[in-house]
């Protein structure tokens, strides 16, 4: 019997870490999860790893034949095979070879990058982007990350780290942030974002919301999504507050980038058009003329698909169909 | 005798149109101007054009051998080869093939783009950006221009216009600009944008200044440069709050796309580090920790030459390239 073409993906994130195969068609044949524990040292980190993995391949290894690994990894230097001063893996060094650790384990070629750049990926490969050469995904998780596409390749830029969209600062003196530093996107259109608003609009409305009974601690993106949905008018106004500074900030990467299409993605896309349609809105009313009305505005190709895993195993097959090619 | 190979370069701007032919070293082996004429319809232009550059040829076309014609002009969309509602060109149609009528006319390839993406592909074959895959070009003139190029290639996004830089907003509610848009980037940074900050400084401040004597129709940026030159507290402090909105503006910029430089050119950087350090500055101030200390702000390697033209033919030697590389 011929063996099935897969790829392992491998999403490490600061609290799990996720792990699959993947078919050209994009279908995950295996998943499997474990905590990444996050102040392990990278040389007891991965032998745990490789063996969820091995076991999480039981039963199909006979049917398989794996072609590469590709990882989704904070701080991903894709040029370098490296992680770089990744925050919130406090237990790896400044530095890590990660791609070269791998490669070397399972003498297969091996890539890696961030979470966002290997969701654009996937987008392009199994998702929203098949057929498209300019586009951005942003992911609106507890931060927000961004991977951007032009000409067909993701932009790593000079050193490996391009599309940081989350860090863009557009309100000078704004909200504090990551670093320390005041005003950036993400401080506000992220699911930590929306819940800064929501008490902001506590404090400067005065209308009735089931929100006014939750704690700043207890409150979730999806509460205010939910009491969106049943009309609270706080939420409300929290997602057009969101949509208004996310739709601001679109318009100017439009600027530098016109792309086809803009991806939203993560946790935040739930409430629907309650955070689409002011997003849209917004762009469109802060665009240079000659971009107005090109650029949509869509949620993610790969919704209810093991995204992580999706990506990172798309970045490996990109790699390996670029061999190919050549 | 064997000919020289060469491609013809043309700068259509709203004033004059330069033209000339360039070798694959970025020799201009011959240069001609004429008016453009920006009420004529493009029938009558043209056979002007034509009539021009062959009289400007007349000496050297038994030694040359033509390949192609690089156009740049405002609105010039790369994909379709037309020129697109250009503001300051009122006598042509709404959509004018140009580079079709152009190929028509020659029997040779022909490309056209704006000025700014002309501009960094001359940079790039022939400038200060010769060994560089990703950087970005800002062309500080009358307005704000500029060029992308990443993964070595020009970003011309999904419909032909991407770059435009001087339109993104980098204060809400600011200085009005294009379009009637409100706080865009080149009405701060640009030849007009210092002209309005010197004013705003001379009801600002209460210093003397040879700039006070000068009416706001008289004044140049080069006046301005030349003042600062000579210690004038004005034209200084109008140089380093141009550099501060630039160099803020920049540190977004790079947060997409991580370039390895940034290359000023135009009229404003004539006042060299009254511009370059104040800008380069507010940048680093400005810039995500993992950018910081990474990209280079620098002038164009192209100065003193004929950069309209060169950075026209490089355009068209660049996609004369491509095709022999395929």
């Amino acid at each position: 019997m011929k063996k099935t073409e897969v790829t392992l993906g491998i999403d490490i994130g600061g609290t799990n870490t996720k792990f699959g195969v993947v078919d050209r068609q994009g279908n995950c044949l295996s998943e499997g999860t474990m905590l990444t524990k996050a102040n392990e040292d990278i040389s007891l980190f991965l032998p745990r790893l490789y063996s969820n993995v091995e076991q999480s391949l039981a039963e199909i290894k006979n049917s398989i034949e794996i072609k590469g690994v590709g990882i989704g990894v904070p701080n991903g230097n894709f040029y370098e095979g490296t992680v770089e001063y990744p925050a919130n893996l406090t237990g790896w060094k400044a530095i890590t070879p990660l791609a070269e650790l791998v490669r070397k384990n399972y003498q297969l070629p091996t890539a890696l990058t961030n979470d966002a750049n290997a969701a654009a990926i996937g987008e392009m490969k199994f998702g929203a982007a098949q057929n498209m050469k300019n586009f951005i995904v942003i992911t609106l998780g507890t931060g927000l990350g961004s991977g951007i596409v032009v000409n067909g390749e993701l932009v790593y830029g000079a050193d490996g780290f391009a599309g940081e969209l989350g860090h863009v600062i557009i309100e000078k003196n704004g909200r504090l942030g990551a670093f320390g530093r005041r005003g950036i996107l993400e401080s506000y259109a992220s699911a930590t974002g929306i819940k800064r608003t929501v008490y902001e609009l506590l404090a400067d409305m005065t209308e009735d919301s089931e929100l006014r009974s939750i704690s700043y601690n207890d409150l979730s993106a999806n509460m205010i999504s939910e009491a969106a949905l049943r009309g609270d008018k706080i939420a409300i106004a929290a997602f057009e507050y969101t949509g208004k500074i996310l739709g601001e900030q679109l318009a100017n990467t439009v600027a530098h980038l016109s792309p086809e299409a803009i991806i939203l993605f993560g946790g935040l896309t739930h409430a629907g058009n309650y955070l689409f349609e002011p997003t849209k809105r917004h762009m469109e009313l802060n665009n240079v003329p000659i971009f107005r009305n090109k650029v949509k505005i869509i949620p993610s190709g790969l919704l209810d698909k093991n995204v992580a895993v999706l990506g990172a195993s798309a970045l490996i097959w990109n790699e390996i169909d670029k061999v190919i090619a050549k």
